[in-house]
């Protein structure tokens, strides 16, 4: 079954990438834009068809490879 | 008000940070992983408070800097 996985900082983390982006939308024009963060997303095709156990499978592969929970936090949905 | 914009990679074309992910979840044992997109998710904070006016404007923000429409699609959600 397939998955997405949302990865974003942790509120409080410094999002440089996101501050960029702010800086640029503002060098184009547009106005009022309070705030940017940028986080990722990532599509997971996976074998496993029973839901449970495929959401369990992508939440080990985000504690172990695809997200540094130190700094980030992660969800699950499926797709 | 907050709107999030999911870009991915338009279907054909190839994700070669997918593919490093799916190497890399294989190489940690995990199996059944048949594929793996990664795509971009941007948290905007905006001034605008009508959601239509907002929508429009994350659409121009999309067109004007953050996809690259030749390979890549957005889709804007309220956050």
């Amino acid at each position: 079954m397939k998955l997405r996985v949302f990865i974003t900082l942790k509120p409080g983390v410094l999002d440089p990438q996101g501050e960029a982006i702010r800086h640029a939308l503002s060098a184009l024009g547009f106005e009022g834009v309070n705030g940017v963060r940028q986080g990722k997303m990532i599509e997971l095709d996976l074998a496993e068809e029973n839901a449970d156990k495929a959401v369990d499978q992508a939440r080990s592969m985000c504690e172990k490879l695809l997200s540094n929970t130190v700094i980030e936090s992660y969800r699950i949905e499926p797709a």
